[in-house]
């Protein structure tokens, strides 16, 4: 059993410091009035590479033996897994091999391959990423970093609700996208360390309700590959890790449909001044359709997650 | 001859505490890469009412006498001062009224009217609004609230490059939006007030230098009203308050083309998430297009001034 302390995201706060971005927390009263609460927003699309994922890459990767270092790592990913994975090699000396689908928006390979990372392609359609990952890991003797389901990983996230709790102890409730589920149990690991009574609710997109089907059953649950614009949350299956830790320290977890993700993005764009992508907003858009139950007068962080959506992309998601 | 010094600013600064947003710093890499030194934008598109406006409306009206407070306080702007002068005024326990032109977009009416405010129209072609606001004044025995021209304001608007330089200390060159110029001499008051070697750098859009060209002539110099995106700095004519205190504390102003706030609006929806308004992303422009000069390796502050856009204009703008 793979175990997560709040010691551990301590630990990766102290080596993350001065690398990634301390993100601000904002808060808005138009959104106070509307929930009903008290709401403090973690802002991770501001984060380095855009998400929060800058964090628990990094902190994996610096855990490595410089032999490891100097032979280089492996990841796969289509999103900001990738990014994160190519800028942390680079920040520490090392080097990043991708393996990305060949369709990826030549956004995202620009983006990957300006932090200095090889991308090698596959078809998602014929080949089996993950196990084409493990392959080239092995051939090469590269290490692999996969997006959420290794401890190092799991606690670099944690360190975004980290600094939350300590702008803002006194939060009644926490609110975290789900997808893979590694930002969650980072986040539950956290807020229960600090406080057993902080309530921590988790976020699905309606078509990914693997990890609330998940908890009920009370065993992992394979869903059909959901159809959501939440492309950072279309998880079909949660980590094996990460479920026996959210499984455990997660008090429930909400759904939110793309529609009420279209109204957050909007919400966020037009009230909040905030870019998010439409994972990065689910938090929200759960809070302002009244998803999460009992916040009334509540003091109530949210991680807005991630802002990599381009503007092109983004009026096409407000229609 | 009306006076502010850095102790006005400091007292408004007392004055708005706990009400205006304390907004953040935030930082890009990818930035500082681009311009080749280290900037630190100061967000108030994250102000209340999306915009540094707030803050000396707020200031004003708040050193108002409760006789005045009672009868209430009027205001002339199309743009972010009238949702400034409304908030405060509700804020405040008062009233307000603000004239608009009759062809005021709804969103904007919406927003002041939910403020609250009361709002008087005008016929832009045919009526001059600061007449029509100073006549309502009288005959109401209202305060009357300008946009720049009120010592109050002037040192309200100051409080935004106060908070910057508490969080950044050592700043070599701050960089601020010039429209009425009553956030150029609110900013200039505080970073010549803390250390004469500052230096200051206005940014006017190419169509509206009437600055510019005031400070070359050292006399007000009225040019043609302006067409510009930069709505928020379509001024024809320096206040005579803020010039006679930009003249002596600016050291120069620097012009941006309507094609180079385009590209800082996209820069910051794709790289720093953060929606900006064309006059409010001026600073950004002038550094990412090169317009400032001897930046190399200095440390740099950017007032980013307001995000008062809805998407679906924001998406027009950018094309």
């Amino acid at each position: 059993m793979v175990e997560v302390g709040l010691a551990d995201v301590r630990d990766a706060a102290e080596r993350i410091r001065g690398v990634a971005h301390r993100t601000p927390v904002i808060t808005s009263r138009t959104l106070d009035a509307a929930v009903g609460a008290e709401v403090f927003l973690k802002c991770e699309n501001l984060q380095r590479v855009g998400a929060f994922k800058f964090r628990g890459a990094y902190n994996a990767v610096s855990r490595l033996s410089p032999e490891q270092l100097a032979r280089g790592i492996a990841a796969f990913s289509s999103g900001n897994h990738a990014q994160a994975v190519a800028l942390a090699a680079r920040e520490l000396g090392s080097s990043a091999v991708i393996v990305m689908p060949a369709d990826t928006p030549a956004s995202k390979l620009d983006a990957v391959r300006g932090y200095g990372a090889e991308v090698v392609f596959y078809d998602r359609y014929t080949e089996d990423r993950e196990a084409l990952g493990r392959k080239l890991a092995a051939d090469r003797g590269l290490a692999l970093i996969p997006p959420y389901e290794h401890a190092d990983v799991i606690a670099g996230q944690g360190t975004a609700a980290l600094e939350l709790f300590e702008e803002v102890p006194d939060l009644d409730v926490l609110v975290v996208p789900v997808g893979g589920g590694g930002l969650m149990a980072g986040s539950a690991t956290v807020a229960k360390g600090l406080d057993d009574r902080v309530r921590v609710v988790g976020v699905e997109p309606e078509a990914g309700d693997d990890t609330k089907r998940s908890l009920v059953a009370d065993e992992r649950v394979n869903i059909p590959v959901p159809r959501t614009i939440a492309d950072g949350q279309a998880a079909n299956i949660p980590g094996e890790i990460t479920f026996s830790i959210n499984r455990r320290l997660v008090d429930e977890v909400v759904l939110v449909s793309d529609d009420e993700l279209r109204d957050a993005l909007r919400f966020a764009f037009d009230r909040l001044k905030s870019v998010l992508e439409p994972s990065g907003a689910s938090g929200l858009a759960a809070l302002l359709s009244k998803r999460v139950p009992s916040v009334e007068g509540a003091r109530v962080g949210v991680i807005l997650s991630g802002g990599n959506v381009g503007w092109k992309r983004f009026g096409e998601l407000l229609g």
